[in-house]
């Protein structure tokens, strides 16, 4: 494939669009804009959030030792722009952003009522790459709107409706179609037992 | 919101499905199907991610402290899904899968010849959590298909076409639509500066 070199820098995606829930010792409320989340571990369940250290929902999370961390649907996607451009030392975010801070059920910090996923989860461990932090938290719950769960349990991806943030292109997409199920068609690729 | 909990899961999304290249001491390639990975820092540009240490893949990196990560497209949707359930230890995925190796330009790991977006790292650290080792790697160069880059260098998503991984349901969905522009969209929600 003929391929033009971006040099090193942080041009990748897709990621994840979501909302970082915090509080500080005043029991004052804030929310940060973050896409560098994920899944790191499953024993336990565990999330890395990489947060900048200048910024204040980092110091509300390093004195609280929790944090949520809720997944934006399409139809907030001004708003969470906004609470990645905004200072909770300046803002209150979710007047502004027009969201809704809703408790949680095993943290203080809030969760965003309009979110359709929030995970809830409480420091374990952290690492400083340069201006940032990873901070890697225990997940204790996961939160999910009720309308979004079907028969059997199953997640309706299309009611989650999730933002799908792209690194470096510095845009906003939606989810398209189901292209495939996990776990199941690739196994067609297994060479044939000989018999 | 009326909300249902899944108590501690890792039912989380939207993620990335990447293929990590990697290489073995006797000059062996394998790849590995992971979709917790993930940008970290900036400063220097860092990616994070996460793998099972039962996994070949992780001796081979561990040994030869460097990986590549390549975004899988929609059309390479059961390769990977392939490259998830089979072990290199057993099969040459790359054959199976029918990818092709190609050479990196920093690290001797190879990369995916058809993934349009390749991320070439060296690790840098290691945290562990439980059965999984969440690896840190500096990027050392990004290589992007040519044919993705447009005037003024913007990447195209729709040539990239990147195939996310919905964690939780086990699903591999499309992207949709642009929904909106980021560092920009929320501008409108600060308050207007009193004159």
């Amino acid at each position: 494939m003929t391929r033009q070199s971006l040099g090193p820098c942080v041009t990748f995606f897709p990621q994840p669009t979501t909302l970082i829930g915090s509080v500080d010792a005043g029991g004052h409320f804030d929310l940060m804009t973050a896409s560098w989340v994920g899944v790191v571990s499953k024993t336990p369940p565990t999330m890395a959030v990489a947060l900048n250290r200048g910024r204040q929902s980092f110091a509300n999370i390093m004195a609280s030792r929790e944090f949520s961390v809720c997944v934006v649907p399409e139809n907030l996607m001004a708003a969470a722009d906004f609470c990645g451009l905004a200072s909770g030392r300046d803002h209150d975010k979710f007047k502004l952003a027009g969201l809704t801070p809703e408790p949680a059920t095993r943290i203080k910090a809030p969760l965003v009522a309009e979110s359709p996923l929030c995970v809830e989860c409480r420091v374990t461990g952290e690492v400083t790459l340069g201006d940032y932090q990873l901070i890697l938290g225990e997940i204790l719950d996961i939160q999910v709107a009720a309308d979004a769960v079907g028969e059997e349990g199953r997640i309706d991806p299309q009611a989650i409706a999730p933002l799908v943030y792209l690194g470096g292109v510095r845009e906003y997409w939606s989810l398209g179609r189901k292209v495939g199920t996990a776990y199941r068609d690739g196994k067609p690729l297994f060479p044939a037992r000989k018999g």
